[in-house]
């Protein structure tokens, strides 16, 4: 059946896979030390108009976040996020798992706000019971939002000049990080943002990859002894290769924003073929489209493609999310289209 | 340059990498749940005559060791091992980044011996302060071990009798079983380990796939919350398909045992041209050999061939590792004779 | 000068002074198994009216509360509490130190309200992303709160039914437990409490000891392993007896109660001194007390007599906080309402 | 009956209870901040000759290791310490539980021998794979050792200057330091070893008072946010002058040294009571005295005083320990000389 369910239920990008096809007869060196990894790593570094850059490849997100997230606060400092933050919500504890609280601001629309931001630190930093509380040690904010938003350059511009009156580094996730570059709302690039953090992650996973992101410490100091730490976490891949690889296609010819922009446009055809149904439809301007049904519709539309429900709203209505990917068809648009009609019947 | 280094130098086997490729293209669901780790998992089954067995695919070893230990230990108890076990050497303290302490009992050439653990468990127990010492929770030991070294089935009754005496799971770490499976000297099988112990890994990572290790619960009784637990470890892949896919072509057409015979056979060649040619070597039936060589042959050696210096014997010795794999040739073999016999001139 | 401060900051009792006189040159057995700690222990039970209850000596609060949620949760659940809960903000982040994260409810006036948990219970299980998310594994309430505020008897019987129905514990840190129950607004005793709870604690330190803490698993099942926990979490004296010896004499005549009375009454005296001088006093019946001055009011208060700044309401205005304990006397409340008069000139 | 079981069977020696009493009925600020914890502070500067050290109180010795110990690692760092150590064996992993390994080097009669120090980091540092293993962050040693022995100036000297080659800490459990430099085989004093380590702990438990321990710091470079370290580990009273108090006893007119050499010369007296009757004694030159005893003495020397069994030796011999303290006396003494007598009969 046809599938907006997300976007890791597909294998890998052709190209993607062709490049691990074409290199798998090759021998290599292991834990990321390999020809494609440093290749990857050179073209990430290019990508983002940072020469310093230093380049770890992990395999997944709630890793990529628990590792670096620990690598970067010391024991007893704790990490700020949104309510609505991925680590906040769905990483089981894995923050926690290694001694840090997530401190919780506000969400606003899944973003976080510089002012509430400001305040908290300034509370924090007079309160004159601070020493018993959590250091608020690091921000973390996602890029584009779980709820699909993304933030404009002047919001993150504040949140990070924030972070450096402060003097704690700002980690952006950017597991659809390709999604929300990619995005018509968007008003930066990728080397704006990997000069206005001080470590971001390109998510591969969710953007054409079989697995595997792309940890970036921009202006080049990676924490102390990181690799060891990566180990620790059990982020350390002996075949360090398969990421190296995927991430040397995904970094070759542009591959990364072209997925991303394909993955957009169709997600934009999506998001219209409901509105012009006359369907409420959350603002999103990424992949993931959030869409109000009665649980009716719901109900008929789920035995003919498949999406997840997303929240209940009230007794007779759901919030339900259709997610496209690189897989994403002109065909799987025009089922949906189909099957929408036929709900208005 | 023809290389031994390692098992995890090259990419996947041949027919693993062909089934990534004719299901890259046909969606699924996320997480774990799809049709390839269905089979994968029911196939493994059947291999170990386990019907009810838990199969849970991780990434990687160190991964695996840490949250499967992390789950079947409470909080405040710890883990026997040896102290050549990789949990005390090579993780980087991944186990006790989860709290817990390994408990170390003397190497015999890389294996536990039953009557040390018999000893310390009976001493453990019999002491006053026990309470105010780390409760002994469960065993894990490695097979093949680290020094490439089998158990004998009786070995491993013994110390997974003395695991039940004491009411503590047993774990094997098999990130080569198939290699010690393989081995001549080994007088049991997959079905025969898969009743002796309370969880094992099955090693994809060196035995032909990409990434990958299956842990298996034999008895049908994975921890309480596992599948949380494998989150919140960061362990947890979104395309879950990926390993599962690559251990469906291992357990296919008994690919896997095929792997290891053939990596095996020619480990046993490789340890022959050095014994043929008068070098020390180290008593080891797997895919692993430990050859001693003069520090001046290790240099010449070196300059033809990949592998990799183990240990200092003395000022004048070093112990070598070489390492066959499904990627090993009969025409790295040559090579690898045509260098030792120019080391002999 | 006289002091509002806290009621940690004086020495102990003179009754509990004295028992620790009295016993000082006899000797005993460590690690609490002493005869004091054991005639506290029947006592705490008879106090109770829990016979079979399991009682452990403890330090200090916050060592307290950590050790107990570490020995009632797995490692992958968390703890559900109120925002403004003593673990969620003042203990330096001590849950998180063991893995386990706070799970924050709103609070009312300090209070859980048992629809917000039953609500939150209830969207937790229904959720169908429940295993990427941490489990709420017990439900930690204090009394009185640290806004001095007390549960009714049907609020905690809500809340403890709750727990019930989900099978999580609830425990009930009662740093301030004395000063609770003496409150003309608590409408149950303590073997009443004992008897709606898996687990609380009977606070020490602020009601006349010079630290302790009781620990009561009143059903008589302590968590496994417990002594060892404890002692894992640096938690255990050596001369156990000292705590031991203190709650000997506070369970002795009556003593806590009568102290949690006399502190009481001065409290509502304290209290009525504020508003009889008309000045906004916030909702409390215990023994701390919160009182809304000006800016200008609260300086010129702070140079006669000691007390806390705790909120900053606005730019003119801040809630201070005002403490009563064993050791505060009717002359200083005089010296207190000589100094609210003179704010009056 | 006399009791020789350990040194933490008594209460306060008198001056330490007198110091409790004459200060209890004056207020103070808690959490460390009061006078008498401040004078106990300046106290300890002088008698160290480090007039810089940072000085904090804390509660007892295991919660003092894992408190410093994870206030001086970095979170993937471990601690060398000796296979005897006491955070190896008898704190219930309390190190790990803070995700630290205790990498354990041979025990030589209880000591750690520089040598074999030397070598492990010598090795370490030069192990191609060391990223893969946990660094060693820092040294912990005891003085006096668990096994009652005492290392010579030059043996610290030999080790601090290891640990200052390879710029990690060494940190000195001084449980019970005084007994250590009241020994008269100990060649050194209180401010020769504070100039020869990083942080130490001076035992006031084992040394006369109810409870506490002195960390010192004497360079004057405490953790970074080390009062919050300790708040997280359950570590800080709110009553700090508990500590404080008694402390400030303990270092008025020398009393910690001269109870400690009170306690030795009766625990040179109550050895030579041994040996006088010709029973193996261990070397042990300080407050715990190691006696073998055939099974059947011990058992007739238990029914008359109390001591502890410490080691199986042989089917017929255990080997026994009887320790003194501030409470010891010469009828304890006599008693123990009867009752030796009658063994021999």
């Amino acid at each position: 059946m046809t599938s907006f369910e997300s976007d890791y239920n597909n294998g890998a990008h052709p190209d993607v896979l062709q490049h691990l096809i074409e290199t798998n007869n090759s021998p290599s060196v292991s834990y990321g030390y390999d020809e494609w990894s440093e290749l990857a790593r050179e073209k990430i570094r290019l990508a983002c108009q940072a020469p310093e850059a230093v380049v770890q490849f992990l395999v997944g997100g709630t890793q990529t976040n628990a590792t670096v997230i620990d690598a970067l606060l010391p024991s007893y400092a704790g990490v700020i996020a949104t309510e609505t933050a991925h680590i906040n919500v769905h990483e089981s504890g894995a923050i926690e798992a290694s001694g840090h609280k997530v401190i919780t601001l506000p969400s606003h629309n899944g973003k976080m706000d510089a002012e509430d931001l400001c305040k908290y630190l300034k509370t924090f930093h007079a309160d004159p019971t601070w020493e018993h509380m959590v250091f608020p040690g690091m921000v973390y904010i996602t890029f584009p939002t779980e709820l699909g938003t993304v933030y404009q350059a002047a919001e993150i511009e504040q949140i990070y000049s924030i972070c450096q009156q402060y003097n704690i580094p700002l980690f952006i996730d950017g597991a659809r990080l390709g999604y929300g570059l990619a995005s018509t709302e968007c008003n930066f690039d990728l080397p704006w943002l990997a000069h206005h953090c001080n470590a971001f992650y390109i998510g591969g996973t969710k953007v054409g990859a079989l697995c595997g992101e792309a940890v970036v410490f921009p202006q080049g100091k990676a924490p102390h002894m990181f690799f060891t730490i990566v180990k620790r976490h059990g982020a350390l891949l002996a075949k360090g290769r398969l990421v190296g690889i995927q991430f040397n296609a995904l970094f070759s010819n542009n591959l990364y924003l072209k997925i991303s922009q394909y993955v957009i446009e169709k997600a934009m055809r999506l998001r219209q073929l409901f509105i012009d149904a006359g369907f409420p439809v959350k603002d999103s301007p990424t992949n993931q489209q959030f869409v109000i049904l009665t649980n009716q519709q719901k109900e008929k539309l789920m035995s003919q493609v498949l999406f997840e429900t997303w929240e209940t709203i009230d007794t007779n209505h759901t919030l339900c999310r259709f997610v496209t990917s690189w897989a994403t068809t002109e065909t799987d648009l025009k089922e949906l289209q189909k099957a929408i009609n036929r709900l208005k019947k």
